[in-house]
């Protein structure tokens, strides 16, 4: 081994070594505890939005030199806006309920053994993320609340606004009696200590990749230790036979136009073929009006002949952007295998009057949410009443769909005796 | 790519296609048909006795040629007693509630949301065990009766055996309308394709090895899907200062003797030092009776000075034998740090009489069951009145402490609305 990759090694051994240290530690702590030392580090935050700012400076500058788009230029920098937000977040989260300790259910066994099924905090936990440095706050709060310790791995772009950021919640969180390494920053930004990081089985609980489809795949393939996986979402919307019209069309224009660069968005909407006629001209009209360009099967084109011909490949397609594939089916079944087909199990959606599709459709969708009547837009922590969220699990293991507070806890059995024995 | 790697990779794409497509279909059976077909399996089995037999009996022999232990001959070895046992473990899932289905919780968003969080199965599962071959029976149960496909792979010392049980299954299962291919078994004993279908992300959800720590090792480090391991027992039980010494004496001589093969026996015992002098000499004389070699540290062998002197690579080893560790510790802080330690958070036990110390204990040692009061062999799917388990997960993501038909589920939201669009 080079002397560089000892250090690496070294490195990885010390951070996870204190991080397990402190998530012992933690996993003791009140909820008061936790929560007074968030909103002390809400208010650190607050108090250093100056610092911050000159730190995200040489970030920026950096960025500049290195030739980022403008649009990663804007996720990278702080403003006094994003700054409040980020100290907000941190309060949100103080102020929800803690997850640690809840007893999700309990009974009591023939021979009188009292058993109770206790969640407890995951242990360690890797959180390997892009651009947005405000990441760094929600991810170490979520994190915390849970009773978990973090190491945190930052893009290398943000690593001056990162630092600092965790610099700030450690000594805030330090100060309220709190281990300062509740919240562990990786200083370097040489990618092999990722390597080293990933391979730390009993050292890593679980590992959380957030940003873009080739980070998650190369984050999934090389670890030994859990991945919790937010992949794409290629979302649906089934228009059925019989659909409100007027409805379909605000649902579906809601999931494709309200916000189309999130993993939620619609990509590809089918028709059912008695209501194309009536319904999609209508629909590409708003859909045209609002800037979408389409892209449709045969049928689709031959009653709306202005739109493009969509290829295979957009079936399979997460655009991300103001695009939208059409195709007509002639059944929910033929809705429901196509979506089993392309789909990434994500968000899908029906639009249906009818009992009987509504019923074939949620059964026949295997996605983290099924949506009836409503916009697949919808399917987010904070939406859901979660009050935060880490990301939307497209796996099936642990935990689907919106991953908040409770996704990050396992569970103990705790078991009450008066001296029982096994026969 | 040779012709036999190219064959083992068309098997593995042949096998795992017709598992993902009887998956899809078993996920929309009803618990009437699944029981019906569990049901008509059990006398199945009864009815092929002999046949099964005959099957047996060329493992029987081929694993006397081999060599083979007579502890693993009679592991291999299916006796009527032992068909009737599969027959009835085949009813007794048959039986058991339905988890498909299930609304895990729910609730009414502000918007008029209605959201119900509903189990599902997980899809496509691979079992790979070693010798017994009543696995074949239970894990095609278990997994059928939550609705997931499986993919058996016993071991090569049982394949005729396995192969038996599996073409009955089937063939029984077929005639009651489910897919044949809900339960597929592994033809070919040529390890290489174990290794073709750890790498097949996608078409394979989980992957459960039940064997040897080894064996465990193996599959974990070679998989990149998601692996439910049960790895080795490293089980404690403390006895506090004040603890009812009558009591603390059954419920460790349980916990060692009652069956020391298996991963929830104990393994060290843990003596708080103001009751070692009244309790290890009356431990000592019973264990001893038992049959039971005792290994102590200084403190434990100035008390008995019969006992062995206890080594450092006693403390973690799961002896899974009529042999037990001994320590006597100072306080219930240092009883919850050896076990954080040397454990293997799988079942550790205190007996005491006192609030406080059961407190910290529960709180502080992170195992799938923590004990007051009682024996660590209680830590047992069909204990805890699941009716059947696969196995006692040690690890801490989806599933911790017995698997049984719940934790082979994953779940899904299903959102209701009357035409919510996000803002």
């Amino acid at each position: 081994m080079t002397t560089e990759r000892l250090d690496l090694a070294r490195y990885a051994d010390e951070i996870t070594g204190q991080a397990r240290r402190a998530a012992a530690e933690l996993s003791l702590m009140t909820s008061g505890a936790k929560d007074a030392a968030l909103g002390a580090a809400a208010r650190a935050i607050r108090d250093s939005a100056a610092a911050l700012k000159a730190e995200n400076e040489k970030d920026l500058v950096a960025g500049r030199t290195a030739g980022l788009s403008t649009a990663l230029l804007d996720r990278l920098e702080l403003t006094d806006r994003r700054i409040e937000d980020m100290a907000a977040g941190l309060e949100t989260v103080a102020a929800l309920r803690d997850p640690v300790g809840e007893v999700i259910t309990g009974w009591r066994l023939p021979n009188g053994l009292r058993i109770q099924k206790v969640r407890v905090p995951i242990g360690v936990i890797l959180m390997i993320y892009e651009s947005r440095p405000n990441v760094t706050a929600d991810a170490a709060a979520l994190t915390l609340k849970s009773g978990n310790a973090c190491i945190l791995r930052g893009g290398k772009e943000a690593v001056h606004s990162n630092l600092a950021i965790a610099r700030i919640l450690q000594k805030a969180i330090a100060e309220e009696g709190l281990p300062a390494a509740a919240i562990n920053i990786v200083e370097t930004t040489d990618r092999a200590l990722v390597g080293n990081l990933l391979g730390m089985t009993g050292r890593i609980d679980l590992v959380i990749p957030r940003g873009g489809k080739a980070l998650i795949a190369r984050v999934a393939s090389e670890s030994t230790i859990p991945v919790l996986k937010h992949y794409e979402g290629i979302c649906h919307t089934y228009v059925d036979e019989g659909a409100d019209l007027e409805m379909a069309e605000q649902i579906c224009l809601n999931a494709k136009v309200q916000r189309p660069g999130v993993c939620n968005a619609m990509e590809t909407m089918l028709v059912h073929e008695k209501e194309a006629a009536a319904f999609l001209p209508r629909i590409c009209r708003s859909m045209a009006a609002a800037g979408v360009e389409l892209r449709g099967d045969e049928a689709a084109r031959t009653i709306c002949p202005d739109m493009k011909e969509a290829a295979e490949e957009d079936w399979s397609t997460e655009y991300l952007d103001l695009i939208l594939s059409i195709k007509v089916v002639k059944s929910v079944e033929e809705a429901i295998g196509h979506i089993g087909t392309y789909g990434s199990g994500h968000s899908d959606a029906i639009v249906s009057r009818s009992m009987e599709s509504i019923e074939k459709f949620t059964e026949g969708v295997d996605s983290s949410a099924v949506f009836v009547n409503a916009s697949t837009r919808f399917n987010d922590g904070g939406q859901f009443g979660f009050g935060a969220e880490i990301g939307i699990s497209t796996d099936k293991l642990h935990a689907r769909g919106p991953v908040a507070l409770e996704e990050l806890t396992s569970y103990k059995y705790l078991v009450y005796g008066s001296g029982q024995l096994r026969e």
